[in-house]
């Protein structure tokens, strides 16, 4: 295993991650190679055997690598082993959707629970998760040692929920409200915008 | 203004768009000078002022641009004028949660409809748009020129619906769905996954 990585294997290493998590449960059983892998990412296959290479030595010729060992490497070597607590503040759709989103598991996240300040809303379960009111979030994130938070209330509130959760110690701030909102001193704030995404796709091809 | 603009500064035009058009409707009268944007979002205000004077020839000393105006410029430039009709595959949280967000406006896309196979779901508005069974979503992209698909569906319906959106004429498919989906020929898919920007922000702080 090499240790010196480049920034672009880094950059395609959660690629390659993605698409083995995804694959369905019998295949992860397998075996998959590296070419494989290349063709159905379409990304050249030297290029994916070499940055497997770089933090895998499972891989073996004409068989490949076992799926749940590679995912294993490339997980460890992302930091994905890890387990985060994350909460998630705005209980309309899209928070409910991230309560019950089955896709943050496996990089390690765990959403324990939401919070929201409508009082039809608190108090009940989300996809198995508990819905605080939003006047624990401090004491909650604080007892819970919680670093990660994912804003998705209205865009009026979503700053002064990104304020309050880095009150409550938190680190890392994934944004959904339609609006951009800045990150106090030490704290990240990644601002998704759905709308983005979708223009840079339809209009400008990436 | 200049023709040539570089990849930078293409990549940096969607960032100034997004907030200026977050900005609250009052400052959105006003001026904003290079300087406010660069210190707003972290940028070097030298290259915000370059960048904005590549697509915007509005730019006026101690006075900055006319807030309306740059927004316009900045759009232009990226194809945001347009207005795209967008449909929206999966009823869920999430896919309610599209057809009510309403930061696509801004960008020139209209989310028209929802489609899902659920028949209590089929039939009923969501944020004001109708939600239609799934099976007329062929009819409905070629009958409207639909080329903008959201899916939003389970993991085991969305390479199925991708395939489907393809048949109805869709070029452009932003998939929300956990799993990685594979664009047939002549379509672009981007794989939107949540846990990974999550990851790359805790992770990775990117």
């Amino acid at each position: 295993m090499e240790k010196n990585i480049t920034s672009q294997t880094l950059s395609r290493l959660p690629i390659y991650f993605n698409y083995l998590v995804s694959l369905p449960e019998e295949r992860k059983k397998g075996n998959i190679s590296a070419t494989a892998i290349a063709e159905a990412l379409g990304l050249n296959d030297v290029q994916v055997r070499k940055d497997l290479a770089s933090v895998s030595c499972g891989g073996r010729p004409k068989v490949g690598y076992m799926t749940s060992e590679l995912i294993g490497d490339i997980g460890k070597f992302l930091g994905f082993e890890n387990h985060d607590k994350v909460v998630v503040a705005g209980m309309g759709n899209f928070g409910r959707a991230m309560l019950e989103y089955n896709g943050f598991e496996a990089y390690g996240f765990d959403i324990i629970c939401g919070f929201d300040c409508n009082k039809e809303r608190v108090g009940k379960n989300v996809g198995g998760k508990p819905v605080r009111h939003i006047d624990e979030l401090e004491d909650f994130c604080l007892t819970n040692d919680i670093r990660i938070g994912i804003i998705t209330v209205p865009e009026t509130a979503a700053q002064e929920v990104c304020d309050r959760m880095a009150e409550a110690g938190i680190k890392y701030i994934l944004n959904f409200a339609a609006v951009h909102i800045n990150a106090p001193k030490g704290v990240a704030v990644h601002n998704e915008n759905i709308s983005l995404t979708l223009a840079m796709l339809a209009r400008c091809g990436a």
